[in-house]
């Protein structure tokens, strides 16, 4: 042996410990640090109550003790003592708000008419101890606006995900009923911790075989391990549901033997799923069959189910993502012109699901006109937390900048403008929640973006969209930033610095993949199929799936006109929308290339011709990415070592692509200005041949790459 | 409020706090209990060398390090100091192997020749130390018996793992280059932990991609973060892929330019992965392409590639396992023909890599012949961890016992029988390990069983295989009870009854599966495509993909006559084994109808005629898992709750199926037999009818059925 020397020290030890591997969530429950903050939580909380109508323990009160003793002993090291009581009055918070406070003897009380109701306030309990709000005079009541908060999955039954991003589905169809993961509780946990009180399971792109009973047995044990947590189960139904497992030879949906179809198949439902939600429905869209195979309209097909789930208090919730390739109207008006002449002709228990936008999901749309259009139908906003348009759960893009812009606009439906656009009343918000036209009914529905991914959604950060997705399904008054703040803080800690980095890099990260993918108002420019990456240039044989459809870049200009000269799209919108759009100078220019074909030299408020605007934003968006990168740097040694790599690479990726998006695009709109790139705009890293060139393959969530 | 009650104390907290989820496999760690155990550790261990001929601190000699301080510190609570020395001299323990021990001074030394080695002795320190073995006199050598232990990923490019029952791929193909999971590291180590060298990421049926630069750039990172652990990467190369990629119009291994193209493909992925290992080839095959495609022998083929791997030293793995629909042979000889021929007629670095058995990975078949008949070849062992054929991860099959059968199976190709089977010196385990023809390389390939799953491998106890296979792939005179005993205390802790308990479990499992399903040398009897589940029914286009070709059930009896009157495929083997099971007295029972179709009269061993003996078997194998199910249930908190309730609700399932395949089994072979069932066997639940009408969807990896 020739020499003995001590290995360095300071190697980092890489053992699988995973602590920090995020599957907690935001239900962390570490150790308050702040010794006098915890003692006053342990003065506060050593006896709570539960006060219900009933009084008696339900697996939902259980659940909720369990929470709540863990989470408190978690946080404080505390054991509190909790008692269960009934109180017959029916209180003011319905069936599934709740109260907090403290009553004149010290003793903390929570209460709620229903048992779910005691869960939320469990959760909303936690939520402000993690977040070191102070409770000693806390007294406050909380119900949501909104009654049915779903997730939809797009899930397969060989667990693929459509547009999933966070691995594979998180229902083992095979392996149910028997063999239950235990991961099936902590996700009803997380929703429930959000007041998510349903989840549909099944693809809109739907497969009937979930309707038949080996399928339904393994629904019901799912259904089995949420109902604990408040989340029922519904399910997609497929049109043609009654030919393809019923042996009929017709889906006809005024065929009484039908009708009689559906009407077994959901009373069999319902024995093994006593309290199932109902179904969602893409009818006669993008090759799903529907009513319109018969002659029919939607409303005949919606009903037909409607009636069949009435008697068991279900509900229908009917897709408007509709349009046709033969139909030669511009896209964006297909699902008004189909869905406004039904108006009223649906049954009370049909809700209307539309997209935040009439395209789709695009990362900036005007809000569906449909919102504005149809008063006298329920009408549920679909949202889409997966991010397809957005980059999957590679890049950051915190959408509920985007959804706070849809729910706060006015669709100007309650008569001439009034001024603020607060006065009008008439907000998406309001007529979603269903206090604009007094609606019995009311639904908010988001695209799911779970997986089986360790850390849920793929991306660490993507769980501040999932999350602000419930606290605004509950309460959509709250803001972007007080959402983005708490889930911070709850997921990463109480440092307050390491918070408001974390906020400021959420709040920003919507505009940045806007700006780098597609500013001013443009759309549908993504590659073809996957819908990941720059795709300016796809032609297909579907003139409404080609990127020129939506662009229209010529040599003149680029943009789609939708004013009167055009399609005239603007149609669908209130007479003040219509004067604020469709006017090139007021629009707003980040609507700006959806409304209006616009001239390369036209000079926007920056004072830059329209190119040299569109150039700047693509390369503010590659700008922006890295200050994110910065400003995640700066977080090094505040937060866990793994999380913070896990980001850290993801942003490399997202700059890359981001990257990718600017070249891509800037060089093949280049193709028709034929201007030069404006000073501070990096040149491309290849030529316009090589962007057309890649073939991304078997990129995740593509159902037609499996 | 009506009345206050305080809430039962005995809820079960379930919170996700995923202590024992799985993920942490064999390599736990957790505080010895014993005091004066651990003490003796602590006086051993205080002061450790770590002795290799460089000396130098390399990434493994780090991992080693980092493994070693975290191991002792958790099961002693000692901080051990570890120095690091060079030893100029060759010791005798090769490339790979290592000594352990205590020198005069009292520090315990680990001594290898190479920094894997070092490794590799650390994991066999730790292993000791978690077994409670005393290491105080510790002096001990330890040396692989085969040179590449690898596993073998039939992953594709989607994730779709075929023939894959937990989870998902663990390779994140979109992800990489960029973004890292850090479980690659978690499963290089834990492959580390029982030596295997090498991993093959594709599935052998080929997608050329892999060999493209976008998908060699993420292979490089994946071999990058593989390597400190000493896992070298190897891929399937697709044999068609010069046309596919190459532009080339011919994959003819005897053209010029084709093997230019691979001469340049090879010399490029090397400067991707310096240490590339080389490639599998599943050729001629199942619908592959291969050599014969061009008039050319397998031989042709995997020289070309051998030439060009040469300069390298990479190897190439051609698969044994080709028959054809067109070959009237019985399937189980076509192998044998084809490759008897070309033995001696392949490059040095080709290794012909064969299927434990001569069909398919059935739960018992006699070895390969091949096995006894190639003597001029390297040949590998192909077995398979994940359970095709033993109920996906839903049923336990400890697999190590079969293995142990082929690995101990004497083939008699040393010349005439000598007794005692250890006195032929011809054992498949020599034949494979290379001593007994000499042979310069030595490969032993395992079709792995992990995946997304959270616990790697679906089955908690399948972990076993996983364990077993790495455990005989570096020593093949283990025995399937130690290494199922050994696996039973890292994995569940130092309860002598819970480890009897678990080690009676394994060791029982493999025979009780083969019981319910395929008993007496019945085989290929199951469902079409998934191959879950009782098929003796099913009948295909191709006769050698039915099942009645396998059984040959009729009026008079049942099984393959493969004698003399019968395929004759009896004569690849050796004559003392066609003389053995040859005749129907000396056949071993659990190959009798593989080899003989018998008279359901014939009277067996037990004295009860075949009829009644299939059935009893049948019946046994269904009592066996009630009888599993009974010891599982007395570990009840014994171990920890989480993994017991997983393998409990695993144990309820696989009774059901065995049931079925009981029932279904029966019922159809009655329709030969058209014989009662004997006393002891119970009654079917269903009738035939309803055995083939089931029809099984998405069950997980089976290919046609994404």
């Amino acid at each position: 042996m020739s020499y003995l020397r001590y290995l360095a020290l300071t190697l980092t030890l890489t053992l699988s410990l995973s602590a920090e591997d995020g599957y907690r969530l935001w239900l962390r429950y570490d150790l308050i640090t702040d010794e006098s903050l915890r003692a006053s939580y342990v003065h506060s909380l050593s006896r709570i109550n539960f006060i219900t109508r009933s009084g008696v323990v339900s697996p939902t009160i259980s659940v909720a003790r369990e929470e709540l003793i863990a989470g408190i002993n978690g946080l404080t090291g505390l054991k509190s003592e909790i008692a269960l009581g009934s109180s017959v009055a029916q209180s003011n918070f319905g069936a599934e708000g709740f109260a907090l406070g403290r009553n004149a003897t010290g003793t903390f009380t929570i209460h709620a008419n229903t048992d779910v109701g005691i869960l939320y306030g469990v959760f909303d309990l936690l939520r402000r101890i993690q977040t070191g709000q102070s409770i000693e005079t806390l007294n406050v009541t909380s119900t949501p606006k909104i009654q049915q908060r779903l997730l939809n999955h797009w899930d397969d039954l060989n667990r693929f995900v459509e547009r999933g991003y966070a691995g594979f589905s998180l229902w083992e169809w095979f392996n149910l009923p028997t063999v239950r993961n235990p991961r099936y509780r902590d996700y009803a946990r997380a929703c429930a911790s959000l007041g998510i009180n349903g989840t549909v399971l099944t693809n809109v792109n739907a497969n009937a075989l979930i309707l038949t009973p080996p399928y339904l047995t393994k629904v019901a044990a799912l259904a089995e391990e949420f109902r604990p947590y408040g989340v029922r189960v519904y399910l997609t139904a497929r049109f043609s549901a009654p030919i393809e497992i019923g042996g009929l030879k017709t889906a006809d949906p005024l065929d009484p033997a039908v009708a009689a179809w559906w009407k077994a198949k959901i009373d069999e439902i319902y024995t093994y799923v006593p309290d199932f939600g109902g179904f969602v429905v893409k009818a006669n869209s993008e090759g799903q069959p529907g009513p319109q195979d018969y002659g029919r309209t939607h409303a005949d097909g919606a009903n037909l189910l409607a009636d069949a789930l009435a008697p068991h208090a279900g509900i229908v919730m009917w897709r408007a993502f509709v349009y046709a390739a033969e139909n030669t109207q511009d896209r964006v008006k297909q699902a008004y012109r189909e869905f406004m002449p039904l108006d009223g002709k649906f049954r009370d228990n049909v809700v209307i699901q539309i997209k935040n936008g009439p395209l789709d999901f695009m990362p900036r749309e005007p809000f569906s006109p449909l919102f504005g259009g149809m008063t006298r139908t329920p009408l549920a906003l679909e949202l889409q937390i997966t991010q397809e348009y957005f980059g999957g759960s590679t890049q950051l893009a915190y959408l509920a900048s985007m959804w706070k812009e849809v729910l706060d606009a006015d669709t100007f439906n309650a008569g001439p403008a009034r001024g603020e656009l607060v006065e009008s009343g008439a907000t998406v918000a309001r007529i979603i929640d269903g206090t604009r036209h007094n609606q019995h009914l009311s639904v908010i529905a988001g695209v799911a973006n779970t997986g089986t991914d360790r850390n849920w959604t793929g991306h660490p950060l993507a769980q501040a969209n999932w999350y602000a997705y419930g606290r605004l399904a509950w309460d959509h008054t709250l803001s972007a930033e007080s959402i983005a703040r708490e889930w911070a803080q709850l997921t990463y800690g109480p440092n307050p610095a390491t918070i408001q980095t974390i906020t400021k890099i959420l709040l920003g990260s919507l505009e940045t993949v806007v700006n780098y993918s597609m500013p001013l108002g443009l759309h549908h420019i993504m590659a073809e199929g996957h819908h990941y990456g720059p795709g300016p240039w796809v032609e297909h044989a579907r003139p409404d799936w080609s990127s020129r459809y939506y662009h229209q870049a010529d040599p003149l200009g680029l943009g789609a006109n939708r004013g009167v000269t055009g399609s005239n799209a603007l149609e669908t919108y209130a007479p003040e929308l219509r004067a604020l759009w469709g006017n090139l100078e007021t629009c707003p220019e980040n609507l700006l290339l959806w409304f209006h074909h616009v001239p390369w030299d036209h000079q926007l408020k920056s004072g830059h011709p329209l190119w040299d605007e569109l150039c700047l934003h693509y390369q503010q968006g590659v700008d922006e990415v890295r200050v994110m990168q910065q400003e995640w740097a700066s977080l090094k040694g505040s937060i866990d070592a793994e999380r913070f790599a896990e980001v850290q690479a993801r942003f490399r990726r997202q700059e890359l692509d981001a990257r990718d998006w600017r070249d891509a695009c800037l060089l093949y709109f280049q193709e028709f200005s034929k201007r030069p790139l404006p000073t501070g705009v990096e040149p491309p890293a290849h030529d316009l041949a090589y962007y057309k060139s890649v073939k991304l393959r078997y990129a995740p969530g593509h159902p037609g790459d499996k």
